[in-house]
């Protein structure tokens, strides 16, 4: 009977291994962020992160990819395995019928997700001129903006409230190009704005760029 | 009656250093792009140009130096030294006075700029991640962004048809940042919009940032 696999032993190996991962992701995302990613080493990460160097080396691959995986925690805000479209706010703004009120919804949702991740962004985009690893980390992070961005073009341009000359792509390429880290780095981490003031400029934007 | 040196001649000697010089810059600007500029040496442009490596380290310097010099060139599009600020466009500009032809005026001689610009702007932001000598000449060209807004700001505010919550720094943030390198690279260079589309975006985002 001791070949019997009870479901409870296997949630438990499960939760741990899940809290293994995060603690790696955790502590990736604190040397990245003290030290940056060519001085952090997985050894250290492994270290800080109580764990061997091997497991990280089999759960990630390589240090590019707990890049990618700090990108896609802070993206997220927590450690809930739900994707961003499913969530919530998300569907708040899926649900809102007056466009204005929608985008500004949106807008502060984007906001929020900048502040967490515009480090992580920005340390993944400058640092594939290093480290040419990071450079497919990047053009991942930016195909997914794309995808999402698609996604959420569909959407605006099926309410039938946005501008009449709009099609879908150029929703899209707006979109996208207006919640780049570049436009967050530029106003609030170089010129000094507050995220309010950000996410108020990023309201007004969306909004007189797609609608009349 | 040897030593006197007649207008004649020092004229003539002005003029063949400033074909000299015009040939270095030439020179680093067809090497830069061609090869980066990392792999770009002084010596390598000296050959080019058909000076002595000497004669460009007394000139320039340093190969940063070279970049800005780069930049300085394709930024004012010849080798007339007359500020940006002087030229007829941008006169005809200041002399507008219907507000969004203004700053239609203006969108289409920052577009006109960046064309001709945006490939030294980014070897320089990229490259400072490689070569720090690179980092103050990418800070000096955001200074400098900064300093030409400032005046076109106080220009634009001066005429009081511009939103009447926007004041003087407001405007040059967003001016700062919509004519940025970054904008042109997402809509340009990533998503492959025309200069004609891009010049058609940067007009109507201006005159949405900025007017009622």
């Amino acid at each position: 009977m001791a070949e019997v696999k009870r479901p409870y032993d296997a949630s438990g190996r499960r939760e741990q291994a899940a809290a293994r991962r995060r603690a790696v992701v955790v502590a990736a995302q604190e040397l990245f962020a003290r030290d940056g990613f060519r001085a952090t080493t997985i050894a250290a990460v492994a270290r800080t992160a109580g764990v061997s160097a091997e497991s990280v080396y089999k759960g990630f691959g390589t240090k590019a990819a707990l890049a990618k995986a700090v990108f896609d925690r802070v993206i997220a805000g927590d450690d809930e395995p739900v994707p961003v479209a499913l969530r919530p706010d998300a569907k708040a703004i899926q649900a809102e019928p007056d466009i204005r009120v929608k985008l500004a919804l949106y807008a502060e949702a984007a906001a929020a997700r900048q502040v967490r991740s515009a480090g992580v962004q920005i340390l993944i985009r400058d640092g594939r001129h290093v480290d040419e690893s990071l450079e497919e980390v990047w053009q991942s992070l930016l195909t997914e903006r794309l995808t999402g961005m698609t996604m959420l073009a569909e959407h605006l341009h099926s309410t039938g409230r946005l501008r009449a000359d709009l099609d879908v792509d150029e929703v899209r390429d707006l979109l996208w190009t207006c919640i780049s880290v570049e436009l967050y780095e530029l106003l609030v981490l170089n010129r000094g704005w507050t995220v309010d003031r950000y996410t108020t400029w990023l309201t007004r934007t969306l909004v007189s760029a797609l609608c009349d």
